[in-house]
């Protein structure tokens, strides 16, 4: 497995397999990874010929007063699980490397698709995430590229992105990966303290909840919303950010739970901010 | 030549020739083609072993009030122009194919540099130049893009672009081409009518004082450009817009004039905006 830094390095890789007609995959990450991002490099293993990860912790993603400093990093053991499940090459640079002094150059996607659910509290994030994904793919050029499910709005904005700028990627959203509990993966997730563990799975048990009100015909989001709310605020240590109901594509809210609807929700427990979601298909309308 | 205004036939056709090795050169334009485009048809073709134009009346980069109805064209006269200089494939989309009616992902330089010179009073207009220029990268792929240096500031920015967005494609500026009387050559002119397109070479006289300024010692850049502006008002059809001295590469204002220092004025002949500039190189300053 190739680990570098540089992406002169990375372009010239690339380069050589796609002459030779490889086919190349690209898992983005913020390293600290869990069993959610190894189902992405097994996903990109399955498809592509070559699987890239990048490791960067991107901090134009980060508000003023978030987790920058603190966001949780273990390089060593990135790589020990991206090496075991097939992953062919590390893109890990240092920031300097991907943002120059002057740097200047933003890629926002302005509609209010952004400014909903996770937008609301964190104005800047998704400018920064466009603009690193829209570097990344432009490092390097997959043919497909592979991001979770529990990010759904940025899964959609991704995907917007995408399709407005004419960006030759397919991009293939991946299910959640949850604990045994329910508790969705997340590198977060190691911010909880005992206590505050034990409580977090309560997000899971919200979000089956809601999918039991729809399996047996709520068909009223706010109904939903409500209801999913009042069982979050029976845990203590449970504080809500959102659980909004939206179209899984514009992210707009909605008041009829229909197929492709997005029901998202962020909770804090304790000082940790955790986000889950489901989206409303015709199977769960059909109350399987 | 191949004529498509197909995003898909574009890449098919482009990927291809990147299979087979080959390198591919791409000249954006907005038509209404002069020997301007030409030149760098020309230079597309001697470096590159595939040409790729692209004819797009872009309308992101045009502001309310500005001339994108009137904007000249004649795209059979393209083709026969672009088809004679050797160009391999002409892209020309409509702007539906290009700006799906929910568009909204935008790529823009967010430092001072889009606010000197042109932007001053085109605010809009660098933020559409280079969404629409990184949508044509994605959908071209080219190996190395040529802009002319007469669009001296979205050289610039677009220089400031691909550096800042990891974007693999080598940007050429090319040398201004001029009339025999020294107009610059641009689809605009021909907006001018007879008395106008007489008075029009006065930005190209003004070029040549200041040039003769900076050999005969001029180091200071507000005499210079009041010198230049003073030629300029003596032409009763001109309007100065701006006359001002940057450093070629940030387009801030400077104060001395020394190697890199970009001389940039925009001026109205009647209602036609016309820019012209020259950069201040070291054989200026050694008197030559």
């Amino acid at each position: 497995m190739i680990i570098t830094g540089s992406i002169a390095e990375v372009g010239k890789q690339v380069k050589e397999w796609k002459l030779n007609g490889l086919c190349v995959g690209l898992v983005p990450t913020m390293g600290y990874l869990h069993e959610g991002h190894a189902s992405l490099i097994e996903k990109s293993v399955s498809l592509c010929d070559k699987t890239v990860a990048s490791v960067f912790v991107n901090p134009t993603q980060f508000g003023p007063g978030e987790d920058l400093e603190t966001y949780p990093r273990d390089f060593s053991h990135d790589c020990e699980l991206l090496k075991s499940r097939g992953c062919d090459m590390v893109f890990h640079p240092d920031a300097a490397e991907m943002y120059p002094p002057d740097f200047a150059t933003w890629v926002e996607v302005q509609s209010d698709m952004p400014k909903q659910l996770c937008g609301k509290t964190r104005p800047i994030h998704f400018r920064g995430v466009c603009t690193v994904v829209n570097k990344l793919f432009n490092i390097v050029t997959p043919d497909m590229a592979f991001f979770g499910q529990k990010d759904a709005q940025q899964l959609a904005i991704i995907r917007r992105m995408v399709r407005d700028l004419s960006m030759n990627v397919e991009i293939v959203g991946c299910p959640i990966v949850r604990e045994k509990d329910g508790l969705a993966r997340s590198s977060r997730n190691t911010y909880l303290n005992e206590q505050e563990r034990a409580a977090a799975p309560v997000l899971f048990r919200s979000i089956q909840h809601g999918r039991e009100l729809i399996k047996k015909g709520e068909r009223d989001a706010r109904r939903l919303i409500a209801s999913m709310k009042e069982l979050l605020e029976k845990e203590a240590l449970a504080r809500i950010d959102y659980v909004d109901a939206v179209d899984g594509e514009t992210m707009l809210p909605v008041n009829i739970l229909d197929t492709g609807v997005l029901v998202a929700m962020a909770v804090y427990i304790g000082k940790t901010r955790l986000i889950d979601n489901f989206t409303v298909d015709s199977s769960l309308l059909s109350g399987k």
